[in-house]
């Protein structure tokens, strides 16, 4: 670990977190150099829904690979996208009567964001994005101006501008809908707040806590976007994918979005991939307007189509997350009743978090599970909740056993 | 080509330019769907300096992922993390006598500039970054800000701030110095323009037309940087890996960057992958300052290590770029001199534009030399300059095969 | 009127709600050129608190000008400034046991914001300025910035930065207290509310409508400000100089403001002047920081002082116009009365807005008005507010005169 | 003195320039309090054309002020504006053969330059201004955006953005012609250089250091913002009214502005007073969409009516400037050409600047020529220069007592 202090930057995160250095891994375990054994509850951040190293998906790259295909081509047609866009196309989108555009921006979630943002801001003329406290898109600077956290904001060493935050669904308790709240600033003609080129919201916070937002509150947030002439933005880089149990976070709310933004577990592989849905009638780009080097990854819309036609042609793996899901939220909240409500337990689907309220309570907890064999990570804007994020895939026996070891390095902590 | 349109957005680029389905690749040579083989001069806009699947690269990167070690980590120690930098370390820095720290920044060049602005910012506690004319840096917010480009900037749909454009070597054809120019604004108390954080810049841009500083023109403005407190940074994105002959475009002016930009051809294989190289006294950051999911591409860094070994160690790889390179200068010279001057050439090393003056001409030669087989971009403000861009491994024979075709098409073009 | 058509601006405003030569005034009436008499409820907008053209002022400046004493000397020092601020030492701080030093800025209340901005910005190194829905503070950049009209910022042409809207007291109803809201931003390390230079506040919004807030809600804010190290600025451009009963707005909520902002009828004759109070320890400006040609305007100065002895030495004025609005208040809650509630009264001291609900009837009733012999002007997001501004010198009977114009005008427009 | 270090903010400037207390003022005489006689230089930094307290243009205030006129009506219809605009229409605008429309703006120079500037964002919907090194148009964040000097830019303790920098006639010595250098960055799609909403421009920077642009010059820029389809402004706020020898100072170049900004000697008495004159076809402001509580400073649009009958009826006025102008010119230049071309003499008309090449020279001189009774100022980045703004009614008398005494007090510094 020391040449890793010498060689890379302090900006280095995760190998702080878990110090160790980790040589291989597959599903819901990897290993260190030194031949520990550890529970992945992390799954890079939400971007190995499927698991480290999943075979099946492996095949399809590996065959790739070994047939020369094209792996670096630019934007140029390949039949690796094309097969993509038309497996999407037929399984995902069509299923669920959806009709979008497809474009592939750097491979980045904050590359996608960016697009996203500029296209809005093309089609409607105007440049203010309402985004959310606790909202985090990423971090060039048009993605963190409308990302919430403090820390990150302030390292950008500029004043950052062109997004006006607005409180999520339960920010101000139940006492208030911050939905018509943020209705009524956008209609009146004094509140200060510009009229919108878009609304970009999470379904379900990840890094700003595991905030869940409803149904209701939801459908009202996109019908106030119609209502003012702005464009409907759902990040679903972290919360698409399956992560909530279905494969967009935003099915069970019934949105129709006029963008979505995937990333992260798009590729099924933890390779870099990243891509907008595009309503075709605000499909207003001009050839060539927003471009970069890295947008066709081949290689990576490769496993992204083995993923979707492994895990996604049929309901059952989505059933299968859904009762996972629940089975881990039960398994927490009890956890949580043992402490009469000094905690509390938040998510959907496989996404869920465990509000220590302090962030030392949180961080010693996730330092002693890492001592035990878990990785599991914070968030909030104090990193005060442990984020749980397994793959999609695990089993429950090793589910069981990461929970376990979570619940014995929370009494650790607060004993 | 049918099912791109109706499937991708109007935002595709190449895959107009290029309209064909490119299935297979290796080397020089891109093979289309249908059967045809085309000569590519374009490289994946600089990602493929060791061609298309370079199969020697390719074993490293097969042989990593049957092993099932970690392919996404996100920032996490890993051994082929630590194998990349220890090799990057010895073959590269050490040898000429440089001390860096790296910092990998979201894979995409763009990712890696906003950092870079970030941490000047950051350390100098100034907002202004000063750029060039035509210079290029890539699609996010902040990187858009310091790009010359009309037509990108006009896209952003936001008033782009943050960054101002001094005239780059040569713009103001050989009557003033530039870089007196822009030490004379920022010594000068009323000039308006504001201290600067950083000074970027690009020895040879590349999306701007292939415009060459001197070695004078850089040391002045490194001494510049240096004199008012700013970062001296050189993004070596698409110059650097190599391309100019030396693996750092900046070798040849003895120049020593605050921060080096590299990215494209980083990972040798096409695979998304940057990095910023940080003198350490500059390394500002507080950990987890600048995130992101796919800072780790184990995979990436695997290629990365493999091309390194496999040409850096000894001095003849950069030895046969400069001699090739000086070999396609003097045949597009020649065939510029045909013309009576009307055309210019421009270039280092094996990055060189053929400026045709019009747009038109430009157009319509490369489009000639796609139907004959060769794939070559254009580049410059009103995409006036064709951009010479093969596989630093491309041979002899096939190189002399593409410059006949532009040849030939330029001829049609022009009669 | 003609000929103003032709020569000034579309621009012109007052010109057009009151379409008539102003000819001579006096008091609280103006005579138009073809004789009329009309009663002036409007008192320029708030900048003839003592009436237009008061002789007892009058006299000072008119012996001022026979002398010869200087009446532009830029920001030398003149008896005339020095005058001043002995006397408004003496007669307006010292009572109050205030402690402030005197910042003239230029001679419009913009100008003054734009400098209490400036020196929030330079004392805490932030830039992000704390404003509220339906604040209004200028027509410069900086100004409008924090201003929340739409009509006002969207004719700026470039999108605002650097103020953030926080709802006023009462905008959620009484559902939540905006105050705790403005808090718990502030205090949140993930709203993506930026740490504020200022929080800048009216205690009652003339422009926006003629809201007022409670004393326990100023408190509460300049709490905060107080909490999260950001200036507490009071803009009493329109509300200070005894327009609420008091010479400052702010003292029956017993706030210690670090900056108070003063114009308008500072200068008591209607005549060009503003001026920054700052608290001593804030004065970090260093000289000629903030400049200005028209600073020392020498004969506002000579009126102000004229002001301050007539009407503030003692408790007298003060009481007369507390009682006088209170008369006002109880004949417009009156009329409100007849209509059934589907008027709202709102104000204090002789500052008070009759909420016609819709645009259209304040429209008409002004207009009514005005051919009826009044001049009252409207204001609030959609100019839904009829505000009533009277001299705060005016006689009870031309009130009452006033104010029967007003409810015959609004009878004829509601039937 | 003291009073005021107690009393009176940091920033007070003039003050301590000329630590003296200003009692009563004539023509270009200032008395002390203790019964000093000064001879002004400065003249109110050009805002005293005509002198102060000069007792023709008085009697008309003073009549105006004896009838009960309205003084203050916003921007109702007033016959001292109909008077002002018809006069300024007859014997200013239609003399000239020019075709203007007036806006009366909040009175100060920076409240004009800000309006203008959201005009021509307005008309054009873009938001870029082009403005030039060592330009000053005024301390609001508008106006000091598009002003060169670096310590004014500081204080603002925002990053400013909107506007960009272009080089001064001759900022490039005589070897590059700037105004060429403006129309390459703005017909270059790749210049990074937005398009402009306008190019703003003083014809003799006053702040600046004195700078005059040749007619040339002023020609070339006026023609290249009508081809890139921008407002050509003239800020004419220090040189214009007479300053240069002709009522605007760019009469000599036969200019025709988009808008013409006036302020300072335009009320001829020192009043805050400031207009734009608008070519009609650009008058596209909504009414009411650019506002302000002093815009209608009637007893200064008298004092400006009463100069211009008394000035520019003939030419025999402006003659008079151009020859005194003449004189002072070979003054300085001899007194320059003692010093073997250490010092340069620079200027138009009236103003004049003797670039003294350091801050120190200048300040000494300054500082002694005060104590010798004279009122002269600096100006320039540094403040390396002294600036003689006399009267323009000044006798050539107390000129040359004034010079002598500047020649005096360089002497002494010299030596």
């Amino acid at each position: 670990m020391q040449a890793f202090e010498i060689l890379e930057s302090n900006v280095r995160s995760y190998s702080r977190s878990f110090p160790a250095i980790l040589s291989r891994a597959r599903g819901s375990i990897m290993l260190t150099e030194d031949g520990r054994k550890l529970i992945d509850f992390l799954s890079g951040a939400g971007a190995l829904n499927y698991g480290h190293n999943n075979h099946r998906i492996k095949e399809a790259i590996t065959e790739y690979l070994a047939s020369d295909a094209v792996v670096h081509g630019l934007d140029m047609a390949t039949p690796a996208k094309l097969e993509f866009m038309q497996t999407f196309s037929s399984v995902i989108l069509r299923e669920r009567d959806m009709q979008y555009r497809f474009q592939f921006t750097g491979p980045t979630g904050a590359n996608a964001v960016e697009a996203a943002l500029k296209l809005s801001r093309k089609v409607t003329g105007r440049q203010n994005i309402i985004s959310f406290t606790h909202g985090y898109h990423g971090m060039s600077l048009g993605a963190i101006a409308a990302s919430g956290n403090r820390f990150y904001r302030t390292a950008s060493g500029v004043s950052l501008s062109g997004a006006t935050f607005m409180p999520f669904d339960g920010y101000l308790e139940q006492v208030v809908d911050t939905a018509d709240y943020l209705r009524t600033v956008l209609m009146d003609e004094g509140s200060g707040i510009d009229r919108p080129a878009a609304i970009l919201v999470e379904t379900v916070q990840g890094e700003g806590g595991i905030n869940v937002a409803s149904k209701e509150w939801l459908q009202s947030i996109q019908a106030t976007a119609k209502d003012v002439g702005a464009l409907f933005i759902v990040d679903d880089i972290q919360m698409g994918c399956g992560r909530t149990g279905e494969f967009f976070s935003f099915e069970f709310a019934a949105l129709s979005p006029d963008i979505v933004v995937l990333s992260k577990s798009l590729s099924g592989y933890g390779l870099p991939l990243s891509m907008l849905l595009i309503k075709e009638g605000l499909d207003a780009w001009r050839p060539g307007e927003h471009t970069g080097t890295f947008r066709g990854n081949n290689l990576a819309l490769v496993s992204a189509t083995a993923a979707i036609n492994l895990y996604w042609r049929s309901r059952t793996f989505s059933q299968g997350v859904q009762s996972i899901g629940e089975l881990m939220r039960r398994r927490l909240e009890a956890i949580a009743s043992e402490y009469e409500n000094s905690f509390a337990v938040r998510g959907r689907g496989m996404v869920l978090g465990f509000d220590c309220r302090t962030t030392e309570v949180a961080e010693a907890t996730t330092r002693k599970a890492f001592e035990k064999g878990l990785i599991v990570e914070r968030c909030g804007p104090v990193d005060q909740v442990v984020k749980f994020l397994p793959a999609l895939t695990i089993d429950v026996q090793t589910l069981n056993q990461g929970l376990e070891i979570f619940e014995e390095a929370l009494a650790e902590t607060v004993r």
